[in-house]
């Protein structure tokens, strides 16, 4: 775990003084860039030492083979895992005749700062070699927004305390040497020297390497060109080998000088373009940011930003960590999705090799509604990419006998990737999750085209495949038997009500979006009477109810069983459990990983009134371990609306501070995308009560007892809409896009809002109906804020 | 599959005539001969062409790795495959310059006979050469049941139209080249050259060859010798190397002159013995079974066989074609469990290397209830032999969380080998399958010394595993969650009715132990106050009942779920399931894969009342599809049972003709044993009624249509019972060991036996309560006799 008081609290930055060698590659988590294309971990520049050295591009991926002691029918036979690319961060210097290396000598200064706003990562320096020479090392790295092809960085070395040689070396590295991963079976494996190469070539101070991967057949390029400034006498020439080049600039500084080098990269890759094209290409993009040349670069992206923070920040009063805590999380959502482009948006983001780089279903649930709101054209990309793999996912269908598309549970090209067949032939809510958060797209930004293009299609399909997993039972209700939800401490169960309710809401929007497009659905071969068959079984959803306990079961029969010994767990530090105890145990018995029907009562929170969540919220509550980085936002939304405040508080707190501190102990693999998302969520869908069934946005704000206000914007069919909190009042507007008027809920009462307008009304306080839940033992909240 | 005509139906034989080249791996496994120590394929002499070369140890395996996609808290790291070690069957002929081979030439005769009294492999081939010499081949194999090392052949060749030079090579050879096996997942791995050279030595014309797997680190010795009779003038000379030995005699015969070869192989393994211990042991056996010799050699093969027929055998009149089956099955079963003395009895025995060659569970409960009733010094080896594994067994208890001994799945050694966790964390019936067949061996034989040695340790180990798995419910029953019970078709299911009521009998059968030796008891840390928790969960045991259906569910609401799509699986021929199907879709829907509730209804028949056997028969036959060798013979017993004689009779066809028909399409990897044992099961318990609850013995016979007499013996505390069946009547008699009288029910009627004094009754019919059940589509019983 990081120490809490390791990022100091600050509005826009997360600063980290000093430099601790041990959590290395979690700061290079935490301080990874991306821009949804290329992400290039928090590395120090000159490369050594490091924790987990990391360049990605979006879906640049291997494929290897998933061994099976005893295989099953529909078992996938390969995988695809992240490839660490071409590294272009890597600058060495020399100092004297000694390396400038962290391990060695002493450190008088070390700051790095990961500042939101303007979308930089800055490091000083302040250095004394082992001989007693003192330099000061100042870095500039960014991951641009607007040139997608672009990493930049900005190096400068000062010479301190006496005439000093110092030597830059500037590089681009291929099949660097990878650490060994743990043993924790969801940490992926690692790929060594996964790129052939395949042309290099160098002019002047401008450099280039091309790379294939062996069987997914990718191939990558990398170029590099730099600006070197200093004094006069400045010598600069470069080296190339098949995986190697090297710029070096050296001079002698006087105390006061400054060698500098400008640096830019451009990454491209291509599973189709010719070698000659894909070379054109990256070069042709340092030529562009050559041109743009480093001080415009750096304003655009602060334009970029401030257009986003514009329309996704969030203000917390009183509250600075949860403050800091959220706009570290909205960068880092913003840096996965903002350039993806019909790629994956993975469960780390571009941040780390965690899950092997993998997507998974946290995306649309987590991810997605919060670029839906806040950057919605990020959110159509994503979508449109499950779009381009509605074939593999058909095809996966049949596989598996069933109708319509069966869309992965973790994935990067689109192919099933999963070895494990109660997730990857049963955690199927990861379809409805998909086609729910299309519509949502398109009923928050009224994206016709959209609809028309994609939103049908995946809604069609994944309710084909809904009915062909579910049946009507003897008993009138539409059930959807031996299938894992959410809570992966419990799978292949009957009539998940997360799952149940997701179907249902999937055939209902499948529906809908039929009859608005009739010509497209009939394209499909979607008949009318198939539409009745989709509502009827939308309408008789089984949601399983234990009366004896008088809650809602999380699937058929779940209340009946034994209860977790937590206590033992507890005393043997047995968590997570997954790593202590075997599958069918932790199945067989009531233990929660993860919210699964809390998660159901956020999502499709109108089909349950407020007594049955406080009395569930309170059930499970007792029951969730919370071993998983998705549950932390989706306890804080229930509990505020519940109106355990203190509880709700307590979540957000872990949810957006999961990788600051590193609460899972296992951000050195990535940050967690959907929990930083998830504080958003939390905030806004918690504290805010914001909702949207049945296509009305709705809001029911609360704060928590430290907060002196909370305010927040959303998209909504092109306009922005604002809310303001303070303890007593709500002040709603529409203050951005064309002149409307929006129909929305403040805590139930309609108010028609309109453009330029505000509306303030009294916050209505929620009385909770249970006293605040216990956790099991040892696992409440690590609600500890940073200071 | 095998054609009908192929064996013929004689009573003591079973003879091939011709030889179908397509069918030689099915017939390499009929043909296999082994006394459960040393097992050899029936592969002819020549070696080529052969289908599957296999001789096999009991328990001499190599370890392998066990690889995992995603790997989870408890799956072993390795596995266990049995290793083809050196064969000693070789014997190759050249005629003229023509090597005799059977895809060459012409082959005038062929035959081949596995003499069920004799305990013999013979063979008579009559044969032309490509350049038209003709020759008469007889062979003459046994695996010896009386010298347990020994392997020994007789071979003679005889010229039949002219002068013929003829040279015999009799062959050791180790690390022979294996055939690929086939893609289906229950087929086992092969390992290439398992075999480390060690040791070879020849000294005339025998000769041994010492080889050490490499990572189990067994070590394996084979000698031969030979006698060669034949003309005055034969030349005999032996060459070795490392993984070879050859002995060469030759001569010229004229017509009606013969060329023979006695050839004697010893056998001996350990993981233990020294190089020289394991070489002398391995010679000395040689020497022993020289000076044996030949001929009494077969004379006390024929002895122990008799012994064993004249308590094993059933007869069955007018039903020649189960007569035989049921021969065959008994003499495999015999061959299985004769002579392993204290090692395990794999599903194929040590006929071929399907399933890797591991047991599993239905050694307990398909093949030692019949070797309790008829070979008891047998059953109480493979008993010995899972005590000897008891540690094994509470480590791999504690592995999982769990108190007492947890038995493996599937194994060799003892140690858990399977990859595959909803059976190797989750199968637990296993465990009281074991601790229920050494009860019964005890209740059987009275085998005192054993119970306090081996059997209560095994009841009580097991009997604390299902108090740690298990736990009292809010209605106040004992219920075992998240468990898979027999039918492979579903998995990790809450009170599993079969598991449950097995587990009962486990815990009432250990208190009872228990209080019958106190002091051992005491050494096992068992409390007064253990045995009273043992015993109320055995009384309170969950049963789940349908009340709609009226109808035990084989699971807690079984019946609740959609049922399989017979129709379409019939259609497109998707049988067996497994391969054409995802588990999570088989598992989640009404379709049985083997007998399950109908099973327990035979083992804990007691439990039930015959009506609710009658529905419950029937509501499962129409789910049953048998994609598992061990469901035949447990629906004939219980179809019998209730009154449904002539699908008993059909099933009753399918189990027994398992591997002489190759009904499963697999024989080719070895014989189904418990299938073959279940012939008998279902001969004695189906038509018979025998049961032996409460530890009486009862009969209820009743006669198949065609059948016009059953008759056959049970050894019941060292006396031999025997029941004789007309249409009419049943007598019973006590006609072998101590003068006694013993305690019977006959059809329900209970009947004191005294030694010598026969007893004859009237059989009861049962009238059946429902129509004769159907089966899905397609799957009724393949119950076509041969003729």
């Amino acid at each position: 775990m990081i120490p809490l008081q390791r990022f100091p609290v600050e509005p826009w930055h997360v600063r980290e003084i000093g430099l601790d060698l041990n959590l290395l590659a979690q700061s290079e988590s935490v301080f990874a860039l991306s821009n949804g294309h290329i992400g290039v971990r928090g590395t120090l520049e000159e490369g050594d030492p490091s924790g987990l050295p990391g360049t990605y591009l979006n879906s640049f991926y291997e494929q290897r083979p998933l061994p099976y002691a005893e295989a099953g029918y529909g078992y996938p036979e390969s995988g695809q895992s992240v490839v660490n690319v071409t590294n272009g961060k890597l600058i060495r210097l020399l100092v004297d005749d000694e390396t400038f290396d962290m391990r060695y000598g002493q450190i008088l200064h070390h700051e790095r700062i990961l500042d939101l706003r303007a979308g930089l990562l800055r490091r000083v320096v302040e250095w004394e070699s082992p001989s007693g020479r003192i330099i000061r090392v100042r870095s500039t790295r960014l991951v641009s927004f607007t040139q997608r092809a672009i990493l930049a960085a900005h190096y400068e070395v000062e010479a301190v305390n006496g005439a000093t040689r110092v030597v830059l070396q500037s590089e681009l590295v291929a099949n660097e040497d990878m650490p060994r991963q743990s043993a924790d079976p969801r940490v992926s494996a690692i790929l060594e020297r996964p790129l052939d190469p395949q042309l290099h070539s160098n002019s002047g101070n401008r450099s280039m390497l091309i790379h294939q991967t062996r069987i997914s057949g990718l191939r990558m390029a990398a170029a590099v060109d730099h600006l070197v400034v200093g004094p006069s006498n400045v010598s600069a020439h470069s080296y190339i080998e098949e995986d190697w080049a090297r710029t070096t600039a050296g001079t002698k500084l006087e105390p006061g000088e400054t060698l500098g080098i400008t640096k830019y990269v451009a990454y491209g890759w291509s599973s189709q373009r010719s070698l000659p094209a894909l070379r054109d290409q990256v070069d042709a993009a340092l030529s562009a940011v050559l041109h743009t040349g480093w001080h415009d670069l750096l304003a655009e992206q602060r334009e970029y930003l401030d257009e986003y923070w514009d329309g996704a920040d969030v203000e917390v009063g009183g509250d600075p960590a949860v403050q800091q805590a959220v706009r570290f999380g909205m960068y880092h959502v913003l840096q996965a999705g903002a350039r993806a482009e019909q790629r994956a948006l993975p469960a780390k983001g571009l941040t780390g090799t965690g899950y092997d780089g993998h997507a998974f279903w946290d995306t649309e649930m987590y991810v997605l509604p919060v670029l839906t709101a806040t950057a919605p054209r990020a959110a159509a990309d994503a979508l449109r990419w499950r779009h381009s793999t509605i074939e593999l996912a058909t095809e996966r269908a049949r596989t598996l006998r069933l109708k319509g598309a069966a869309f992965p549970w973790r994935t990067i090209r689109g192919q099933e990737c999963s070895a494990y067949w109660p997730a990857g032939t049963a955690a199927f809510h990861v379809n409805a999750d998909i086609a729910v958060a299309a519509a949502r797209y398109v009923q928050w930004t009224g994206d016709d085209e959209f609809e028309r293009q994609c939103g049908l299609a995946l809604l069609v399909e994944t309710a084909r495949l809904w009915m062909s997993l579910g049946y009507h039972g003897n008993d009138g209700r539409f059930h959807i038997d031996g299938i894992t939800g959410p809570d992966e401490y419990s799978a292949i169960v009957d009539d998940n009500i997360y799952t149940n309710l997701m179907a249902a809401e999937n055939l209902r929007q499948a529906t809908e979006s039929a009859k608005r497009w009739p010509n497209e659905a009939d394209a499909l071969d979607v008949e009318v009477d198939e539409l009745n068959r989709w509502m009827a079984a939308a309408d008789t959803m089984a949601m399983p109810y234990d009366h004896e306990l008088g809650v809602h079961q999380q699937y058929r029969g779940s209340t009946e069983h034994e209860v977790w010994d937590f206590k033992a767990s507890a005393v043997e530090d047995d968590y997570p459990l997954l790593l202590h105890s075997p599958y069918f145990d932790l199945y067989r018995k009531q233990v929660v990983k993860q919210a699964d029907l809390v998660l159901a009562m956020h999502w499709r929170g109108n089909e349950f009134t407020l007594a049955e969540k406080a009395r569930a919220f309170e059930y499970y509550e007792a029951l969730t371990v919370r071993d998983s980085s998705l549950s932390a936002c989706s306890q804080a939304i229930l509990a505020a609306e519940v109106g355990q405040l203190q509880l709700a508080h307590d979540y957000l707190i872990e949810a957006a501070t999961m990788d600051l501190q590193d609460l899972e102990h296992n951000t050195r693999d990535g940050v967690h995308v959907a929990s930083l998302a998830g504080s958003w969520l939390a905030l806004v869908c918690g504290f805010g009560g914001m909702r949207d069934y049945g296509g009305v946005l709705s809001f029911a704000p609360q704060l928590a007892p430290t907060m002196t206000r909370l305010s927040w914007s959303v998209r909504w069919r092109g306009c922005k809409i604002r809310v303001q909190v303070s303890p007593t009042d709500v002040t709603y507007s529409v203050d951005d896009g064309p002149d409307a008027t929006v129909e929305i809920r403040h805590s139930g009462q309609l108010i028609a809002l309109t453009t330029g307008v505000p509306v303030t009304r009294s916050l209505v306080k929620v009385e909770p109906l249970t006293p605040r839940p216990a956790q099991p033992a040892g696992r409440a909240p690590r609600s500890i804020a940073p200071q």
